[in-house]
């Protein structure tokens, strides 16, 4: 997908700084999840994250146009699954990689529950297709 | 040391938001580069994030009183070094563990360089401290 | 009441960033608003702000000391109340100057409340003694 | 211009927070001062923020496609501009109003300093247009 960095995405650094890769690819997840409508509607309203794996390549700073982020899901458990994404930079080289574990949880508690028929089925079709 | 929690730091689902962990764990890294004084003043001026792993154990919310974050060097090379931190919920249990790559660099290129021989002394006596 | 700013509340041009001013406002507010226990208990849960003035006087850096953020009530209506602030440099030096506008809410619908009877004493009294 | 709302813009509340909205309009005015050009490039460089005042009509929410942001220059001083904004949510309802007062500054000093009469011109012509 393409995603609009923020001017106010750089540090004083003038790059973007390394806690908002994961804001971007929040972003990315988060519109993914969108697309899986009705059947991922429960992830919505609870889903956290459990890890986070990222390596930094290339500095990113801020320009008009918006940068490529690809998000994708690596693998689908009983309770949890994993995304992977990639960041590329305006000149389309490769800025950053990372890894996410997502569990959702069953509110207002905050109990992690299991993934649900229709959840597994749409991640691991998601996950089929990257 | 303490680290104050912000109301703003909580996202809609009413915790700290995951992204933000990592900015808590840059304002203990910074202080305590600080607290390096001239013999790590290079750094402030110059130092990239290469690489992190952040493992979520508890949710965070805000409260008035700061929560505990500990911050120390786990490994010294030539060109970078390793921080580990952990965070404590406000009633001291674990909430985060992570461990960042860091390394030098020389303005304005923006090009990695090697430590320098008092950089690597004063982290090797903080290492050894840990 | 003392306030930390943090190394990334600074933008690309090395000061804190204009939005974060009122960031830094906002928890000085929730901060006040605590204070103010079972009385005020129902603004934590729904208040809105409806409008800022806000004049900036001087940057501000990040340090790792604190700043002084001082906040008071301006004056109570039917169903608002101002509220005004001045933040201090690190040499004490006046650095922003800003009043809001602030509305109760009923949740889950976020319609616009009247004060209740304790919340006017509370913030009235607060004002008072400003 | 379109502005792409973000999922963490969103404070506990569940709504997009208030000194986001000020984010919002900076990036509108960064955006419109690179269309600048050559004549505003002295602004990217060095350009702070005096004053804002915003009113929030609406609550506005993360969703998938962006909502309108416009912005334009009031008025040119000697050493200052004005910026006026309209935000729109989703439903293109206006969601706030505000207006900003910007002065350029020299840097490294970071001094005040006379609009460049090249800067005049645009900004003049920026305001007749709006």
């Amino acid at each position: 997908m393409r995603c609009q960095v923020r001017w106010s995405d750089m540090d004083a650094f003038g790059h973007v700084n390394n806690a908002r890769f994961l804001t971007l690819f929040e972003e990315a997840r988060t519109a993914l999840i969108l697309d899986g409508g009705e059947a991922l509607s429960g992830l919505l309203d609870g889903c956290v994250v459990t890890r986070h794996e990222i390596d930094y390549l290339r500095p990113v700073t801020y320009r008009r146009d918006p940068i490529r982020v690809d998000c994708w899901v690596t693998d689908v458990r009983h309770a949890s699954f994993g995304v992977g994404y990639e960041m590329f930079d305006h000149d389309g080289e490769p800025a950053a990689r990372a890894v996410s574990r997502l569990s959702p949880i069953s509110l207002p508690a905050g109990r992690p529950r299991r993934l649900l028929p229709k959840e597994r089925e749409f991640l691991d079709a998601w996950r089929a297709e990257s």
